[in-house]
């Protein structure tokens, strides 16, 4: 790794205290939810917008890499500082507010998504992208990646909020895209160029971002499937009737022994073992009645058995079960890839049937859960690794995997990006003129190449890196 | 203007009937809504995406300007070829696709915005962006221009319901953004990139479409105000108590009394020469008896009169009033330079003051109406070309206009887009710094600058070119 001593001096005189070099601060900040650690050379929290500017103006004079943090949460290596130099932590850039008028909110980049539901929620609005990891990951990360989570087929994903952004072009200009308002269409459009580009094309220092009435309430159903196949294309069913639950979770059969061997009793009485849909409708009291009756209709044609939450108390047992089923897989292994594809609706039986082939030619246990009403699909590939064989085989399965979405029309990646993990895949996903596209852009904007670098285009061998072994609060263990 | 009769020449040579140099094509191709008049060299209508590869490899050759037609209904001359050279037209390109399942709409580039509603209400489904031409314009118009409607405050713009795009890159590449999928995050967004950019950087050919269930019922309500300033006022009240009606019109007073004078009859009786502001609440039916009582209880507290739609049809009487207002204000002028601007809501009340404002220091009637709920308003500038006196206060007023809204934190386009007509202000909106980042990409991703070139940053002196003396069926004069 290159060293950017002289530079880090520099960086020193000019910002004092806000730039640390101490031991533990750089190995806080040498990895993100990946695992895959790189130490920086030094981390910069800077106080006011000037600061910024002084270290995109040195880096690029001193051709230093630059790496972004937030809550360090991604779990591709978007947020590693793979080539070293200064990682820019954001994580105290937490300030919000909420335009209850407008229905907008102001969020510096560090701000939890956590912190903007509730202050969002406190106003009778609403803030729908909601990561698993809300409680530790930050808008401004949400943003690199276009993070979605479980509201994303009604409601859309990060993109579908963002009103506006502020913050710095690579080569250290202040530049604001886009206005607190619901239209804008002037100039081209680099605020949704920065959404997803992964901290490569732009610091985000602040956001608006557009929030919804709350809805006023919710109803949560269980419903069990005789088999997976069966599951989904009942999920197909209730789309087609115009029915858009403001939730609809899968839990395949080995997600569901998960989360029953983890709390110890069935998820739903009688239907051990069962693939489940748990469904959340939302709305005013009258639509849900309205709309309940053809959820109910729907689930006694479909479903093998089907339970409604008759309080919130219960409601919250039933989506425990969801929310346990992530961390309760450790038990198949202690190392999880949770790869978070893509199927269309259209496709959704072959692909259940691809991965019963995948989970036979691995040997690997492959629970998958996910968000059925955008097709985004958590496939978790469990191993141990220190068994050489399971680990050659979760890597093959990797591979195998993300061609056999792209060959059904999804993405390999819904909402974590492609950081380093993914760098292997992208070019399953676009052509050669698609990524010639996106690398003139980068480019364009970042002439010295010192945001983010390492990360999207260069294949990244993710099999040759040791992962740290270290339990983060995401993983939910 | 340049001749490239060797290029045009190679290119009927390869396209063969598929190239028309008749006076009457390339005077059709030579304008759009803004009727500033340029000649092109030829028209292609290409029949498969083979024939556009070849257009664009023969474009990038010779230097030849490429501008890509739809409708041609843009009011800001971003369909007029202004550098001459070919003009790509992809009118017949209009296939429809429905998928009933998924709740998506793949439409190609030239299909009409009317015919993709029909199509999607036929199927239970809505595509909620409406622009006013929406007879005429396409969806590959409306990507370039990012278009919105009387829909953008509740639902979004063309931008929140574009999926995935396919098309090609300036270079002649044929490329696909996204996917049928509501998540994607793999590698930089250049469909989002691509919408708003006004054709030049890229040629879209086919889009999927994202739509909602179609809203089973729909209310309609009358109000008059005392004055804008009340009405504004009342609009931000009714906003803040977490009600998002679908459409909320309004026309002010000298809008209302263009309508009044064209009908021969009061838009409202007793309330003659009023602002009055037309919303329409949509959903199921019981959740829009809850949101009636909340609406009506607005309108008592501010209104000076209210009336709500008894049945479809009286709706239908209360929406013709304001399809009728804008060809009305021919009246007032035989030129009419109709401004998209956007202005937030907490300074709407300072934004009817400062129109005041502009109204007398022009001399020039300046009816204005539009889309509350987000902020756009349509404000037209009246004036007659020949009398020299109101060309040069319209000229004058257009530019003071442009200042007001982005001090108040607005945009100068909300639907619109810069074309040729914003050139003027597009550098009040964006700092040197943002513009120089956009001409970075244009270079970037077009080098030999041929796919619509002269628009958005070169400054077009609009008061030195004629407009063509024209009648289009969207003036609905």
């Amino acid at each position: 790794m290159k060293n950017f001593s002289t530079a880090t001096r520099a960086l020193r005189r000019r910002l004092g205290t806000r730039v640390s070099v101490a031991d533990d601060a750089l190995f806080r900040a040498s990895f993100d939810g990946s695992k895959l650690a790189f130490p920086p050379e030094a981390v910069v929290r800077p106080r006011a917008r000037a600061d910024i500017a002084a270290v995109l103006a040195l880096a690029n004079r001193h051709g230093v890499p630059v790496t972004v943090r937030g809550g360090g949460s991604s779990l591709t290596g978007s947020g590693s500082p793979v080539r070293g130099g200064w990682v820019l932590d954001l994580s105290r850039w937490r300030r919000i507010k909420i335009d209850a008028d407008a229905g907008m909110c102001h969020a510096q980049a560090g701000a939890k998504i956590a912190d903007i539901h509730a202050a969002a929620e406190a106003a009778g609005w609403f803030y729908p992208p909601d990561p698993a990891s809300k409680k530790y990951c930050t808008i401004g990360g949400n943003i690199a990646c276009n993070a979605g989570g479980m509201h994303g087929g009604r409601y859309g994903v990060t993109r579908d909020f963002v009103l506006a952004l502020k913050g710095f072009l690579p080569t250290g200009e202040y530049v604001e895209w886009g206005r607190a308002t619901k239209k804008f269409s002037a100039g081209f459009n680099l605020r949704d160029l920065w959404i997803g580009a992964e901290g490569m094309l732009g610091v985000v220092t602040e956001a608006v971002l557009k929030l919804i009435p709350l809805p006023p309430a919710r109803w949560t159903l269980l419903t069990a499937f005789a088999d997976e196949v069966t599951a989904l294309g009942a999920a197909r069913a209730l789309f087609s009737q115009r029915v858009q639950p403001a939730i609809c979770e899968f839990l395949d059969r080995h997600s569901v022994q998960c989360a029953e061997i983890k709390t110890g009793r069935s998820v739903f009485d009688g239907q051990s073992g069962r693939p489940v849909i748990l469904l959340e409708l939302a709305g005013s009291v009258h639509e849900l009645a309205e709309q309940k009756q053809t959820v109910l209709a729907w689930a006694r044609s479909h479903a093998s058995a089907f339970r409604e939450a008759a309080s919130r108390d219960e409601a919250e047992q039933l989506w425990e079960v969801r929310r346990k089923c992530s961390g309760a897989m450790f038990a198949l292994g202690d190392s999880k890839l949770n790869e978070d594809i893509v199927v269309p609706l259209r496709n959704y039986e072959k692909f259940a049937r691809a991965l019963d082939r995948l989970r036979a030619s691995s040997r690997l246990p492959i629970p998958t859960f996910g968000h059925l009403a955008d097709g985004n699909l958590h496939v978790n590939i469990m191993y141990h690794r220190d068994n050489h064989a399971e680990y050659l085989h979760a890597e093959k399965a990797v591979g195998e995997l993300m061609k056999t979405v792209v060959a059904l029309d999804g993405a390999i990646s819904g909402e974590h990006g492609i950081g380093l993990a993914k760098t292997p895949f992208l070019r399953i996903q676009h052509s050669p003129a698609q990524i010639k596209a996106m690398r003139a852009i980068k480019t364009a904007l970042d002439p010295r190449g010192i945001l983010n670098p390492g990360k999207m285009f260069e294949v990244f061998k993710v099999w040759e890196h040791p992962r740290l072994k270290i339990d983060l609060p995401w993983d939910h263990k």
